[in-house]
């Protein structure tokens, strides 16, 4: 993964941004006042506002007569993405894009508090777009994750994820018995709850709550975390993220298999014994502008309530 | 709860045990000659060997003729039961004569690894059995729950436990939001993937692989043990057993509620939000009848496979 | 342990609070205008009024004329004792009392943050007073313990203590290798970078940045929690109180034992390998007057940052 | 860090391996027979011996002749070290051997239980000897540190580090009050019984017992993990190995600075407020020589005795 600084270079060289794309939480009806003067203030610059069609629905609740795409429909149509909501609204934005094969830089504006994603906080807002049009604000980059379900070879889902993989057991089961391999080799057998697969973005989340450990932006790993494993000493591993990992259920005892995968806290889908989930690193990291006002550590201790110096 | 000591005192002034049943885990087919052995063993020693209907099922496969009833009918008519199997049957056994207002000492065999209830291995059956029938084993007393489900006060289930109560999210939720209280005193909310109250029992199964502590069976208390918390500091809290204990889940937000609840790790009972679980102390202990070459530690330490000295 | 309410019985049985004492952390200087109030507040209730001789001269810094006399002279001299500072000066205060023999009711006040021990804060001061001086507080007994150290059957040092024994490393060793047995019962060998035994009221404290399990000073046990231990399946064990326990450094191979033993966090005390130290119960508790206005789970959630209903 | 792959062309490339360095534990009696059989197969081949001075002496207990040189006359006099002994002695050697500025393939063979790093059994030694003497075995490079202590810009002390750096407190003292840096970036006040910084290599050993993850070596990545902290929520985070690390003990209140660095688990030295603690990744890395008949995941597993499939 390239560093801030030579993406920030990219971005610089890649000339002036002209088309900001706009996104909100689809039920974000307080935001429609701030959608509107957002556009305005856009259009003053000299710079197309591009709303997404559920937002632009959501600013009409205010004024109305913006143009209007389908969120896909932004790739190619815009140069920088600004995003209101929480870090769910950015990571299921974040995943369709990806999906979609795009890597759009993402301004995230967080509504109510602080995200670890969306950082940047209402009254920040036109500094930091400011900011990020004169091209000063560096962009970082964070790895994001191809996640399949196979069948008999046969790919059955096939996802992109910012934050975690998640395997668990069902309502009716006791447990989950997973086998775990990286690269083709075993790495253990999981008697437990379930298994987080995390990237560093999403180590603060699920994997911090099952005992896994906080894995910074910049290394380049994948935390695999198992959800109180009746082993004692299966402890969290971190493991390169370019290796390929494998998780298979195996098929235990006297209970009946029951057990789920979850893409970023999406739906899950059920994970009989005879599919496996193949999780690879993607060839598009998710490219997000971060204020330079707030260090990665800053935000960590403010969420995490660490006490100051 | 009254110490080892003086319940072995009740066990002896009780009088000579004249009459044994017998249960066995319903598939242990390997157990058939074992029953029927140990039928002929207590016979021989004019000890009335009475059979558990499906256990006299597995003896017929090695021979037949025995006394049989059902498990609840052994209450008023066996002094003794003699348990093959693992400490899943024990706990099943338990927890049904519990119900039905029994307290009748049980020696536990294991048929397999060492259980943590079920201590005696077959080599040793006949002496440990030899030793219950003399007096000379202390029988140890294990803290047993009522645990309640209650809507509008009306109680909608009602069993016994003898390891722990588990409340945990379905496999559609993301997580459960329960608000706990003891002794009508609020203890906490706990937004996790679940939470566990163990006893002392119950504290070396689910409960340890949670994070919760190993509670020593002389020890009258609850671990309250939240599995996977979404709030870092939500520690284990040992409370008196004493105390009645109540779980509410709360009616979260946007995703439908999707909680239930566990006893014993057999079937899980739905608890939407406008029901309870309200757990107190039963009225009777387990009685376990435990051999002396084997001390609490020595079990946990094997169990564990803690280092030796 | 006897429960809140009858130890509040006994309390008002006693007949009237007639004589208080004073004690103040040594270096409480901003207290002066305080202690003076208080004896003022006292005496205009007919109470008298007792000082502690180091409070005395704190007292003194704002006024002069009060009764002084030693921390143990207080015994038999007062019916309860006002403590202001925080929880290390009451857990002080406590220890050298009981030492004495001692079981004054203590009311702590808390100069600075909201302490376990300390809960009442200064504006709260003359309400619980006044409750307390009409015997309408309840008093809550807490376990103390006896820690000996002992050397070939002799007693080298012995102590109260409201908290913890703590074992640990010195400077100069990487771990200590401790055999930890109860009752006669070998537990475990702990090879770690030390052991705590905490009580309840100490379960808070450094036993829960251990790992330990939060207990509720109604629940009779000791904690045996390690402290970043070898053998990852090392984990905190609740024991009954009423158990004897034993921790006997073993010499470890190749370098020199360095080991130290601490009781409340106060001075260490070498405890070479032909030491051990000897934990029993108390025979008094200490018995602290608590506000009826805060549950201990209310300091607790307060304490420990837990999310709020 | 290049992947093995890579490393094991240049070694490859780097042509036939004529002369090998035979390193052993200082006080490995037991090894002098095979020292000595050692020499005599690889003279066999053509092979150089050459002998460190210490484990020459130990190789004279069996035989005599032997050239003989001090460890760090090693560089450049041989292609290969083959070192008897455990884990500590493979740390012990490439930290001094780094130190002088070496990056010596090592091939680690153990004396007793399976190393993390001498994961060569005596019986293993020569078929790993003739597979490395052929260039059929991958090198495996392992992240180095560079650890310094620094006061008003004077470095104090200057080592090189495979495991871990550990700042703790001293014996006399309650807890570390430390202030952790990367790259200027202040993470956050860690009040504990002290930190760890640890490799992935070192991540198997402290850094386990304290709670931090298991770092695969593919990961070129730091674990600072703290040890027992006064904050629950100071878990352990994971930063990448190219970010220079600043300990600093901040002055604590009323008692005196009591702090300790210790290398590798080597001798610890003062570290008093006006001093820091630096890190930085070393220039050359470790060269391992791994035997392919066991993974990364094989020796972790039987390590930590993971149940296996």
């Amino acid at each position: 993964m390239s560093s801030s600084a030579s993406a920030s270079d990219r971005q610089r060289r890649s000339g002036r941004i002209t088309r900001v794309g706009i996104v909100a939480r689809a039920d974000l009806h307080r935001a429609a006042r701030v959608l509107v003067d957002l556009g305005e203030w856009l259009r003053l610059r000299g710079v197309d506002a591009i709303f997404e069609e559920r937002t632009s629905s959501l600013a009409a609740e205010g004024d109305a007569g913006q143009k209007t795409v389908r969120l896909e429909e932004m790739i190619g149509a815009v140069d920088l993405i600004v995003l209101l909501g929480g870090d769910g609204t950015l990571l299921g934005t974040a995943d369709r894009l990806a999906m979609a094969g795009a890597s759009i830089p993402i301004l995230g504006v967080n509504f109510g508090s602080l995200g670890f994603l969306t950082e940047i906080t209402l009254p920040e807002l036109y500094d930091a777009l400011e900011a990020a049009l004169n091209g000063d604000t560096p962009i970082e980059e964070r790895l994001m994750l191809n996640a399949e379900i196979v069948e008999d070879g046969r790919v059955l889902e096939h996802v992109r994820v910012l934050n975690d993989v998640v395997v668990t057991r069902g309502a009716l089961s006791r447990m989950t018995d997973l086998s775990v391999s990286v690269n083709d080799q075993f790495v253990a057998r999981f008697k437990a709850d379930g298994l987080i697969v995390a990237t560093a973005t999403g180590s603060t989340a699920y994997n911090l709550s099952a005992g896994g450990p906080i894995v910074h932006p910049g290394v380049d790993a994948l935390v695999v975390t198992p959800i109180a494993p009746h082993t004692l000493t299966n402890r969290p591993v971190v493991v390169p993220a370019s290796f390929t990992l494998v998780i298979q259920p195996l098929g235990g005892g006297t209970q009946p298999a029951d057990v789920y995968v979850t893409f970023d806290g999406q739906i899950g889908h059920p994970l009989p014994v005879n599919r496996i989930v193949r999780i690879t690193r993607a060839d598009q990291p998710l490219r997000l502008v971060r204020p330079t006002t707030r260090s990665y550590f800053d935000v960590l201790r403010q969420k995490l309530k660490w006490a100051e110096r």
